[in-house]
């Protein structure tokens, strides 16, 4: 109690600065944050309740011009999105008196803002963020950052390929030179009796579809026309370039001998069945360069070629093998098999295979269906190619790729099975459209003739003038010639147009993009066989470019295209292209352009383009 | 410099009570200002930088806790949107690479949110908000108001009319009870000669359309069976009603005497030519049924009828004078003229007149061209009816409508207006359709043929079998059966289906809407006529219900219509029908579907409605 007054005695001389030091505080704290804080407000009890109309409308300016003042670390996004604030809100937007959406409004109703989320859904458009940016680096408000995002809005993300010239039957075919058949889903595999690849697409058990087969040919026709030449690595050709073959075993041989036949030297070799006394040529370390080739003759059906490939990243390791049994495609826990049949015991067979495409084709079938497992070709490295049982061989090398084995293989696959007396290419499996009685297996398509016709005449032409090629592709004709009552391929609309049909519906259906491509076929036939063909080809060519002038426009609905005609066929609602199909009209009106100096195939092509982008045709 | 010790001494007791309190003060207002304010931050030099992304990330829920705390009079609003305001920030949509808008999004980007006057104008839709909120109400953040503003998002303004029962030639055209065709800009007015509309749709000084004068009929004869019974104010029948009329002058004299003619007592007038010495009724106050009716025969040709009316809102007088010469429609100041025609002199003529439109008609004409000068129903007030100069008049009423009168006006006029030779109703003007050879003036309308077979069907069948009626209607057959190029309406869809052409165009343009109109002139005359006439209209209906069928869907362009198929004809862009076209195909196909039971024309009828509320075809 004592020490109380002396203090206060020893400060009094000081009270009035400590007083005038305490209010000067008092008021800095205050206007310090008076200052920074726009959101500031007296308890309600205290003051009149705040207009926030005068604030919003009468004070907006003067707001502007103090906010303005402030800046300290967040204080321009802050302050700013303070203010802006009362300009966004949510409101509720009724979508045609049957559902609603949460949008967001401006404080004046001069604009209300719609979510992309339900835009997409409703207008079948898309959009997607300008760079992957991540969570941090849009929050964080800075306007530089600001500027680099973008939303970019794509009507359509399908492609257009403008053709870089006149279109040759000798030449690309398209922009096939794009596709890669062979990877997708829906091929099983590569069959190794006929390196062709083997369709699930409408059969789960896999069959020959030749539109398809025919497309994998047209691809490495036209891939081997725009990449460059392959790297080949000679492993072994018994001559020039010799191996060093590992002998496990007292049983296993190895000869190189003078084969008569084929007036070249060839390896001759003999080992036990099991995998350990396989002559092998080891530490091979091959990687990208995976497209395998070889001359074989194998002896007894337990021979075998087999590769031991390897996944670098997983370093799982796979044994391929290919078996001269009825066999198309089997997986035992690493073991990968592919049947050669039967039929190549005892006979020299050259073989290309992509082991890219084998060993991803074995994962696939192994794995679970839904979502197949993949393989990088990249992550794949060749160790070891080894020979079981009994046989020959001949020229083991390992490429980029051979495109033009596998276009071979596919046009001498089409030779092999087309139907001598329809012409046809049957599709061996039943096909159901929506509306349309079933088509049953054995059906013809206007699109797999053209597509067929469109591979013979390069093989024709390429080979040099291989009368097979050419016999085919004439053949192949025929079914443009019989209406699909009668198993041809022929249509015709209100009994004035003929048309050739992807799939020979009763009613016909009218699909625009096969219909193209069987035109293309007749096209590239006219083009490269002697007259007494060529002819005919260009006469069922004119009529269907008649056609397709006359009825190009029923597939144009002004926003986008139809992809058939089924509408009109069965009085259904028209069957929309989806972007990817119209991308495909687009592009094959563009290429029949360059053959076709008509205005209204170029005319057409330029505003089914602009649907891509968005326009629309006018209204009345 | 004395007293300053002196305070001090006095209030030094209380100094540490003061200090106490201030520093109390201090702490209050900080915290208090502290907690209101969520933007408050220390200046950039006395704190680290405030990093948003752990404010807005981590510690969101936190701040949300501590928001919903505070509760003052803007608090909740402007502490929510103080927080919104990270995740709602300007961002640039790139549209198709061609253009930019600006967009919204949120902070994590999981949406983004496009302004409606963008998307308004790229897919043609329309919004509108659920009511005319003011600014000031809609700025006023309070949750309520915000929850009851809604945003009403219309992908189709146009209207659908759902038949009430099975479409019957004898009763209402369609939903035509709807249309007022003289109320319409492009009806330059009602002629006085005719009682029918006279058009301006394409050429400025007026001429009688066909169609439109037909629409005329079919409206007043649906109203007259669905609108309750006009109100009839008799203001003179010479008989039972004899009305005070003032004589201004002694040179004016009226004399009621019978006529043995008419076997009817009519009144007989006599005046000089100036407006002062007209006999006149005046004080007749009438509002509302604003249709006159009268018996009138004109003498000498400055003989006339007026009628005065006022504007009760802006106390503008107009006198609408009814003269035997030859004019349309004239306005000098407030003075309208319409002229009876010559031929009126010395005749009976029954004349009903809308003077609510007669005086539209007249202010258009002397106003703006471009913003006519409207003028409310509810406005006017009829003060006086009044006769100049020689002649007889009887039965003068005034009601709310006389549908029927109108209708056989229009009857009529199509009796006498119809080219004997050809069956036509000659449209006298040029027209011209984008793309097609221009229509030379006199040619002939599918459309305007099936309405006028409408309305003349209905007349015979409402008279009670009136044969000129039956006779005209037959006769309008005749272009059913020609073909565009000899002079009639007929064409042929791919050399396979007839239809009838609302404009007879070469090549056809096979316009949707007027082929069904001129269907339902078949139908109408099929329902009424005597089997030798009826039989042939049917065999034309049965033919165009054939074409229709087999044509509509080509029309369907998966989420709209086409108004005609120039498209095809042309080979241009197809001519999409705007909304309310569309809505008129999808009326008409549901009228169809009560008369022909074919699945096909109410199922489309469905699908179109779906258009109009976004619904899309599926594509492939």
């Amino acid at each position: 109690m004592k020490r109380e007054p002396f203090v206060f005695v020893i400060m009094r001389l000081n009270l009035k600065a400590v007083l005038l030091f305490l209010t000067v505080i008092v008021m800095i704290i205050t206007s310090a944050v008076y200052m920074r804080c726009v959101e500031f407000t007296f308890p309600q009890d205290l003051v009149k309740r705040w207009d926030r109309r005068l604030y919003a409308v009468g004070n907006a300016d003067l707001l502007h011009d103090q906010l303005d003042g402030s800046d300290d670390g967040r204080g321009g996004i802050a302050t700013n999105d303070g203010f802006n604030l009362q300009e966004l809100q949510d409101i509720e937007c009724i979508i045609n008196q049957e559902y609603t959406v949460h949008c967001k409004r401006d404080g004046d109703n001069r604009e209300v803002y719609v979510p992309f989320s339900f835009l997409r859904h409703y207008f079948d458009i898309s959009g997607a963020m300008s760079s992957p940016a991540s969570p941090l680096t849009t929050i964080d408000g800075n306007s530089n950052s600001q500027a680099q995002s973008k939303f970019l809005w794509m009507h359509s993300t399908a492609k257009i390929n403008v053709p870089k010239g006149k279109y040759d039957a000798r030449g690309v075919f398209m922009y096939f030179e794009n596709y890669n058949v062979e990877i997708r889903d829906r091929v099983k595999c590569i069959s190794a009796v006929d390196g062709v690849p083997v369709s699930t697409q409408w059969e789960k058990k896999g069959y020959f579809y030749p539109t398809q087969i025919a497309q994998f040919a047209l691809s490495h026709y036209s891939k081997n026309l725009t990449e460059p030449e392959p790297r080949i690595r000679m492993l072994e050709n018994v001559d020039s370039v010799q191996a060093n073959w590992l002998l496990p075993s007292k049983i296993s041989n190895l000869t190189r001998i003078w084969h008569p036949k084929f007036n070249s030297s060839v390896i001759q070799y003999e080992t036990a069945s099991d995998f350990d006394s396989a002559i092998a040529l080891k530490e091979i370390d091959q990687t990208l360069d995976l497209v395998l080739s070889a001359d074989l003759l194998l002896v007894t059906n337990s021979s075998s070629l087999m590769i031991t490939v390897e996944n670098r990243e997983t370093k799982h390791t796979y044994r391929v093998h290919y078996v001269p049994v009825d066999l198309l495609l089997s997986v035992q826990d690493e073991n990968i098999y592919y049947g050669l049949g039967l039929q190549a015991l005892n006979k020299w067979h050259h073989l290309t295979r992509d082991l890219h495409i084998d060993v991803q084709k074995g994962m696939a079938l192994d794995g679970p269906k839904k979502s197949p497992i993949r393989v990088k070709r990249t992550d794949l490295r060749i160790l070891a190619v080894s020979f079981l049982g009994v046989g020959f061989f001949d020229n083991i090398s390992l490429s980029t790729y051979d495109h033009m084995a596998n276009f071979y293989d596919a046009a001498e696959w089409l030779v092999n099975n087309q139907d001598q007396n329809t012409g046809g290419w049957p599709n061996p499996v039943r096909r159901s459209l929506n509306g349309f009685a079933e088509l049953k297996a054995g059906w013809l398509s206007a699109m797999g003739q053209g597509h067929a016709i469109s591979v013979l005449a390069r093989a024709y032409w390429k080979s040099g003038g291989d009368k097979r090629y050419l016999k085919a592709a004439a053949l192949g004709l025929k079914p443009y010639r019989v209406f699909s009552k009668g198993g041809g391929v022929l249509a015709r609309f209100m009994d004035k147009y003929f048309w050739y049909e992807e799939y020979p519906t009763t009613p016909a259906s009218f699909v625009l993009n096969g219909f193209i491509y069987s035109l293309l076929g007749l096209y590239d036939l006219n083009s490269t066989a002697p007259s007494f063909i060529a002819n005919e080809a260009g006469q069922f060519f004119q009529q269907g470019m008649i056609s397709l002038k006359n009825m190009l426009l029923l597939f144009d609905t002004g926003s986008g295209t139809s992809y058939d005609l089924r509408h009109l066929s069965l009085g259904v609602a028209p069957n929309l292209a989806r972007w990817d199909y119209h991308a495909t009209h687009v592009n094959q009106l563009l290429l029949l352009a360059t053959i076709d100096n008509d205005p209204l195939i170029s005319r057409t092509a330029e505003r089914w383009k602009g649907y891509m982008f968005g326009k629309r045709a006018k209204h009345n």
